[in-house]
């Protein structure tokens, strides 16, 4: 058992086996989303507490916070985004950042226990984040991709993840609070992208006993009905033994997977949640259901 | 690799490892199906062609078919239905009774090598079935469960699974004719189904080589929304190692979650046939991601 404990000022999250699947919500992200950028540039942040309340209703267990626009100041924006959401919703934080003032920036203001988004097997990178997330006792993702970039090879990118976990023991961060990234490609452009995944989340969780996420949507970049194929990734995922992810629980197809794979999984305790979710008659899932029954019954 | 290789009289399928998943509609059964079941008593077989026609234009590559009616001349009706959809179909058939007499008469009018549905682990089923596969040059598949019922550990139905190959193997049947059914439990009534599951289908393939198939719809048993169960459970299965099921692909959300897990597991080639059913306009998926697109815009 590896448990991952993160926190706000008032709610503890735990990613871990056998425990029910952790969303980590993506939308606070200005990448690709040109009006969210010019909005927080401008200082208006409400879209971003609209889409923190918003993921959280859906039923995200934590949040990314993202502030990466060009030629603004991202430390500024991302400290702010992060203090706002904390204000408008009590779920833990991911902290997503390349730039490392930023992550700072972002630590220092967060009430709680952070996972701090990413680090990777650069020895630059590990040597600038690993140090910040120890002195905050965070959490940190750590995604399998080195200076010779991000390897086709599973065991490549396993040997660089084992690297960033022996190195985060080097500066006092324990294992448990090292999530791994095992790298999510594009299956439309690479078809081994699913299979690659499955066994390297498979070790990481077999071997390297560390708890593991992803950046979900990427797998079905380019396809058509898209949210049909990242929610069926994450549901074999989640077969395989990956324990959280960065996704959209705004999506139904992705939602409903990932809450029926808990419940497959047997992480979902007399089905509890999954028959909780799909009673509410405002509920997406239930509505089909319904539709369903109706023409299963004329087809008779 | 283990292929089983089924035919009608023009068309060969083959179930695989590596290979595309084979979807076995499982409509033609009149258990449950008051109306189904008047109607093929009174020698009406209209829904029976029907349902034949339905599924194999929604995806099935092969069709299961049952003609169990209590107190009906099962192994007539069976030969008849058998008849009547090799009429109005060309793919493939799995034979699906309980009763000797009645496989023996399906067998008797099938054009092809068909799968004969099913033997048990109890001897004397066995010492039945198989010489009847033998004697038609058939493939069969192998329930993992003997005279002391089903097993709740997975090494005792694995154990079984191999007694029946083994002893198919004494009848001149090849293990590659043997798909081996690991018994799905309904998961509202047995939390730990989904995983028993996974891990006999993982060990069938990795240990015995063998192909397996299950009938999908029972996990879902008694849950609400349950075709997002069974899609779901069919893509974990899938991961898992799982070469076919005795499904509905009537229903969009299962039909689809087996056409993803496909891509994801690396079955469908450059995604191809993801691709050509996601692109025409009626398809329901299609329509559901386009009405998406627009919340998505709207919410911007």
């Amino acid at each position: 058992m590896t448990d991952t404990i993160v926190s706000s000022a008032t709610k503890e999250v735990v990613i871990g086996f056998g425990r029910p699947f952790v969303m980590i919500g993506e939308r606070i992200n200005p990448t690709g989303r040109k009006l969210l950028a010019e909005e927080m540039k401008q200082g208006d942040f409400s879209r971003v507490e609209a889409d923190a309340v918003a993921q959280v209703a859906a039923g995200a267990q934590m949040l990314d916070v993202n502030a990466g626009i060009p030629l603004a100041d991202e430390p500024a924006l991302l400290a702010r985004a992060v203090q706002l959401v904390q204000q408008v919703t009590d779920v833990p934080l991911s902290i997503d950042s390349s730039i490392i003032a930023a992550l700072e920036a972002g630590l220092a203001v967060y009430q709680g226990k952070a996972l701090v988004n990413s680090v990777t097997g650069e020895d630059e990178v590990m040597e600038r984040v690993l140090p910040l997330v120890a002195k905050h006792g965070a959490a940190v993702v750590a995604i399998s991709n080195d200076e010779t970039g991000i390897s086709m090879d599973p065991d490549v990118r396993f040997a660089v993840a084992k690297r960033i976990v022996e190195r985060a023991a080097d500066h006092g961060i324990k294992p448990a609070d090292v999530v791994v990234d095992p790298l999510v490609m594009p299956i439309g452009a690479l078809g081994q992208a699913g299979q690659q995944a499955f066994t390297l989340i498979r070790r990481l969780r077999d071997e390297l006993r560390v708890n593991t996420t992803c950046g979900a949507s990427n797998i079905s970049f380019g396809l058509p009905n898209r949210q049909v194929i990242t929610g069926t990734f994450l549901a074999m995922a989640i077969g395989a033994g990956m324990t959280s992810a960065i996704m959209s629980p705004l999506h139904p197809e992705v939602l409903a997977a990932v809450r029926a794979a808990d419940v497959l999984a047997g992480h979902d305790q007399d089905c509890m949640t999954w028959i909780r979710a799909n009673r509410d008659p405002n509920a997406e899932s239930e509505g089909r259901g319904r539709r369903e029954g109706r023409r299963r019954r004329g087809a008779e």
